[in-house]
């Protein structure tokens, strides 16, 4: 149960904080107007990051906040199975949640930006800057071994200052490697917000895109099995 | 007694170090021409933050520096009360000073900026992008809920380097959520500079706007208390 | 002779490293054509005497890089003063090497800028963006006040994580307070780099402009007398 | 065996994400459309350090990434001759397979951007802004030799949070010192992309530009031993 509310908080923390600061710089009428500030985007995620890993740890969870950790450290033997649904719900439940707020926060701004000005599914979950399906499965994929295998070597991430460790992990990877795909590197985080997308009647909306939606599921979830197979046969 | 010097000394680093990244953004001639660097905003206050707990924490308070803390923790059994008012008057004081000072300190600057080019009540207090009393109240409320539900789980704010994640904590709020109403999050560091405003004969001065002052107000008292009691009863 | 080595030699590293920050910014022919990046400035200088203090910690000394650091402690007791003397020829030498020494590293690029185009002393050491001998004053004054009050709540500069702390220290003066006369905040950082551009033949070299240099060296000083004495009083 | 694998995990990590942060910068049809962001070059460049030493540390090795430490700190007697080999095969082939890698993840970028809008050698390997073999040499030789002096007082690199203040080196010497040359400051950073470019068949390619490469290989190097020398002897 604590594994739930942990990730679940942890989660929560992470969306309703991370996906504000895209809102806040594609909407219209909010006081960033820097339509490409890229280090704010990738260090700020990485922040959000940052708290989600210490709630989730002050609630007694590891601080995943990402089926891409937990599924792959279960099947490598890194992950006790019986938490791996637990932590998986509370996963979606709260990136699901983290972007509803954020809908409802922005309202009198996503009623003033038209979706030529920036009001797309692209505030919240990702989208690849070049349509194509090998080279986005491979940037998804990559970019989340790389975060990953980094992970791995950093220890408990809930303790001490390691969750800021962590927030300079996203940085790191959204700085470089997240500049063709937008860096989901996390199921639940692209796809929480894609159905809040789909459900929640926003003005301006446009599609939701499902037919990307692969890609942040499948590239995260093979690109964290890799690192994990490759950290358990090198140790 | 070191509950008041504490705070009043922390609050008035805060914000005499805060405000200034503001008059130094809006301001004709000054250094800094980024009208717009929201990054430098969102950071720098989070690093006054963390300076101010510092200063606070070595005379002995707790680093609250914010009526939205104290209070909602007094009313959740997590502060004593015999300590509040101590802990508020030099947290108002510490504000109203610290805005006086730079008031002073950037005078000729305000001698050369009229009301149009930036010379505001908006670069010592927040002013929201949209006026709409629900959504002003909802943004206020909600920023400073997810700020109280982090730092509800960082343990003392002034042990080693927690102030410096007290301090990503304000980065992380103000990156995003702080975009529709310029994050008050602490009735002090709105309200403090609200008065010293209405009070010292600045140059070109415009309206304090008072008529809005009841948002970072209450919005944020609200949100105290609201992660405060969510707190408690799950833990 | 610990504290002179240190001090030179963690003064040189601060010089070194954070006057090239300014050259690269305002010379042509560099990779950074961003002529107004305030945060690159503030946190650059910031960290600069991070690594500084760093450096100095190693030698033995307090890493204070800064007369009005030294000068005020020892006369509020909080320094010996035999020591005084070492620890300021290490902090003006280094200083002035530091400069030296960027100089040469940036001679091509300082012959292919004109003093129009910014080749100018505010490359190296202060200049105010409004002349006013009160103001000028007061915001040295101030600035460093604050910068030595918080400091002097830091404890021992060159344990642990500290010496990243009062990087911040730096960064967050110099994002404010700093955008008034360009945040000299030390005697030594300012007139090391001054008496180096009045000695180099440098290309195309304009006025020391030691007119205004008493405000550098009289207004930190003074700033840093005032918070140790408050310290003094009310510890 | 641990100083290769750790060297080489470590050094592919620092330039897979390194590489990434210059394409997504230079390339078209990328996220972030700054190309002169000199502030996330420089600040990624000293993040993507910080987590190579994670990692190297984790296998085992001290996390140096860089020939220009591990030639000189074994020539000066501070580390063991027998273990020079594995590290730097470990440097030399982690840096070539790190670039490898981002020119497969970039390959629809590279195939959108010609060599006039930035589809150069200089998105991974170091081109100065004027060619001067003089000043090339001596602004990679001296940006070393502070690097170096800087961490040769930092202690062992990879315990706890010292790979963070390992990164605010990179960030600090890159912000001003590296805006002449692009601060190679390690052969192997250099080299390996550059024998990448060269072998790869890359869309738009341009010159590897061979003829300048000696300056990164001799002057890290150079600038490396100058700083061991005087560390051994001042110490």
């Amino acid at each position: 149960m604590n594994g739930f509310v942990g990730e679940f908080l942890g989660t929560f923390v992470l969306m309703a904080t991370g996906t504000a600061i895209g809102a806040g710089i594609h909407l219209n009428k909010t006081n960033n107007s820097h339509h490409d500030d890229w280090y704010l985007i990738a260090f700020g995620w990485g922040v959000a990051v940052t708290m989600g890993v210490h709630v989730a740890g002050a609630y007694g969870s590891l601080g995943h906040l990402n089926p891409a950790i937990t599924l792959p450290y279960a099947i490598c033997g890194l992950f006790p199975w019986h938490q791996v649904l637990p932590y998986l719900c509370g996963q979606m439940l709260g990136a699901f949640l983290g972007a509803v707020v954020n809908m409802i926060f922005f309202w009198p701004q996503f009623a003033r930006t038209s979706a030529k000005e920036g009001n797309t599914i692209g505030i919240f979950s990702t989208v690849p800057t070049i349509r194509s399906p090998f080279f986005n499965f491979f940037s998804e994929f990559f970019a989340t071994f790389m975060m990953v295998l980094i992970m791995l070597n950093l220890g408990n991430f809930t303790q001490g200052l390691k969750p800021f460790v962590v927030g300079l992990v996203i940085f790191l990877i959204g700085a470089g490697l997240g500049t063709t795909t937008g860096f989901a590197l996390n199921p639940a985080r692209d796809w929480g917000p894609r159905i809040a997308y789909t459900i929640v009647p926003l003005p301006h909306k446009g599609s939701a895109d499902w037919a990307y939606s692969w890609v942040p599921m499948l590239g995260p979830l093979a690109g964290g099995l890799a690192a994990s197979l490759l950290q358990v046969m090198i140790h």
